[in-house]
């Protein structure tokens, strides 16, 4: 049960941005810059950075939403499942592996990034601003698990939740959907 | 030195905020919002999550700019340095000191929130809001200290630097200053 009053039928992050509505708006809108925004990471390669860091803070909600989400964005589900197993053997490319390496890095605290995982992210080709965002995205999912799991948010158990949840995160991506959204989702 | 290459005059999160404006933007927005938007909690005392967030994440910077802003709102220097030594005997009201376990515990994880410092926090007297807006805060600052540790930004060690940004974080809060503000930032 949420530590806090909220809508019944808003599982997880979403009766909290429902909740304070004010501090939801620039939440939503950060998400959308680093996670939707022009890139040269996917949009996937982006929910594998949202995934790993929340894999890595065992929130199940956040997991199991962005696990989908990837899913969906990649079009097969094994790369998500391998890379919360091992980086450095995951289908992935070596400029991903090292900025997954960076990501959970990220998730242990921000002391813990090496110069080494952030050499090795260069030499594989990543750029400045493909490492300050691996870092931005891992750092706000770090908020993200903390205030979920820190609010003990309900988690739903249906694995449709999540993936009629991955399905709006990739057609909608992360602003807030107009009233009179409900049908969005229950998309089958 | 840094990860990636910032405004050398900028240390710590501002070189962070004006290597990528648009992600700023909501992170300065949210920021303002629950740190000096209407609340219950009084400046000072949301300064004082910040700060023990900072502190038991080591991030230097961070735990040096709102130690400061803390004392500057507070007019005193006891408090912030108490609670960094133990919340339970630092000269606060015994809600703050509920609110600050809450903190540190989401500092630690989400998960390491309890019942019981939920239970302590509404039986001395704090709202929903209270507790939403610490864990928020909290988590916030989990990510502010990763971004600024995790791309190993500098951190000044002149105390008149952060003195500084303490009077500026007081008077003009974390909005974007405008264009020819560098006269506040030398402000003595």
């Amino acid at each position: 049960m949420p530590y806090i009053t909220l809508e019944e039928h808003l599982p997880g992050i979403t009766g909290l941005l429902e909740y304070r509505k004010d501090t939801a708006h620039p939440i939503r809108e950060l998400t959308q810059l680093l996670l939707r925004g022009p890139s040269s990471l996917t949009e996937g390669e982006r929910e594998l950075i949202a995934t790993i860091v929340s894999y890595r803070n065992e929130c199940q909600f956040c997991t199991s939403a962005h696990t989908a989400a990837a899913n969906i964005l990649l079009g097969e589900t094994e790369t998500a499942e391998k890379i919360k197993l091992n980086i450095g053997s995951a289908p992935i490319s070596d400029k991903m592996k090292a900025l997954l390496t960076i990501a959970s890095q990220v998730q242990q605290g921000g002391k813990s990034v090496t110069n080494e995982s952030i050499d090795e992210a260069k030499f594989k080709g990543a750029t400045d601003l493909e490492i300050h965002d691996t870092v931005l995205i891992a750092s706000l999912f770090c908020l993200y698990n903390r205030y979920v799991d820190g609010l003990s948010t309900i988690t739903p158990t249906i694995t449709d939740f999540y993936q009629n949840l991955g399905h709006r995160l990739k057609d909608h991506g992360y602003n807030r959907l107009p009233e009179g959204y409900e049908h969005l989702k229950k998309r089958s």
